[in-house]
């Protein structure tokens, strides 16, 4: 039993060791060897736990969702008023803080690695659209969200937005500040939801 | 001084063969050997033209923004209406065809490609931000804009949400097809403008 646990601590090691060389070197610096000199194994051992380049980076993207995944449910699962739950939702999606910021450079990078590698990466894409409606269906079913909005668009809108902030936190940071991203997709919930659906607070 | 012309198209043509490649093989693949064979050229031919890999792709994305440029300032000098005027330059940057998403493909692979490199690329970054505004305060010239926005948010959300369309066109495209790109800038433009703001159509 604790080799198997062992097993799992190596694999999470070695994926820990991949987002750190994506993040100081961008893909094409993530070669085995790297990744390999980075984690403290010799290219053999990394063979071990993972046979090929794209069978490390397939794990390493799943713990990056299963982390973000994590984070989000348990807000899901918190006592907050609707409207302050849904906002920390959003905050786990955009990178404020150094940890989504890697995952989500990390994430961006191997979305467009693998774009031309379609037949290996079968990644469920509309996942976050999903997601993104199941949040403004329950704020609409709290009687928070506007009457008058369009659900569908309004999903597109809320997901394009996150995502281009998202986008923007990383590549133009000296604008784009943690405090300036609160502001913007408060700003636009507020659009969206009733008067006084910010029960504290701002 | 047919020479140069002939310099410069010849540079156009390696331009090409540049985003042809990324957008074949991503950037990953836009090695100067697979750019010189698409281009038809030797490599030694391709050096006397770009010393640097670098070199071309400074060119190649210089290119790019001279098309958009070009494209944007033709209707920003046609006689549209200004709503219909400020629908029409969104729609120049968030890909709806073959040759705006190719570009934008090449785009996003540059971008985050020279995040590694910046002291090659000094790229300004806040270009699109100030042009955003600059359409924002258009409409508001023009008492067609709300008057109870945040210009600095909105031009933030807006940005955000035209990148945000950006990315998702590329990446989902099955999902957000041309109509539903246009449905949801337009839903946002509406929202944000007075109402009978947009003169004619739907």
């Amino acid at each position: 039993m604790p080799k198997i646990v062992d097993h799992e601590k190596r694999k999470k090691q070695i994926a820990e060791a991949t987002w750190k060389v994506i993040l100081e070197q961008g893909m094409e610096g993530a070669t085995v060897r790297n990744i390999a000199k980075e984690a403290g194994l010799s290219l053999g051992a990394l063979r071990y736990y993972f046979s090929t380049q794209d069978e490390l980076f397939v794990y390493a993207m799943k713990l990056v969702k299963e982390n973000a995944t994590e984070r989000i449910n348990k807000i899901a699962a918190s006592e907050s008023p609707p409207f302050e739950k849904v906002m920390a939702i959003l905050l786990e999606i955009v990178p404020i803080d150094a940890q989504t910021m890697a995952e989500m450079e990390v994430w961006f990078a191997y979305v467009f690695y693998t774009r031309h590698k379609e037949d290996v990466f079968a990644a469920k894409k509309d996942e976050i659209f999903k997601g993104m409606k199941k949040l403004l269906l329950y704020l609409q079913e709290r009687q928070i969200l506007r009457s008058s909005l369009d659900i569908e668009i309004e999903t597109e809108r809320l997901y394009a937005l996150i995502d281009g902030l998202a986008l923007h936190a990383l590549l133009e940071p000296q604008r784009m500040d943690k405090e300036r991203i609160v502001k913007v997709i408060q700003y636009h919930m507020k659009k969206i939801c009733i008067d006084g659906a910010l029960v504290e607070g701002e």
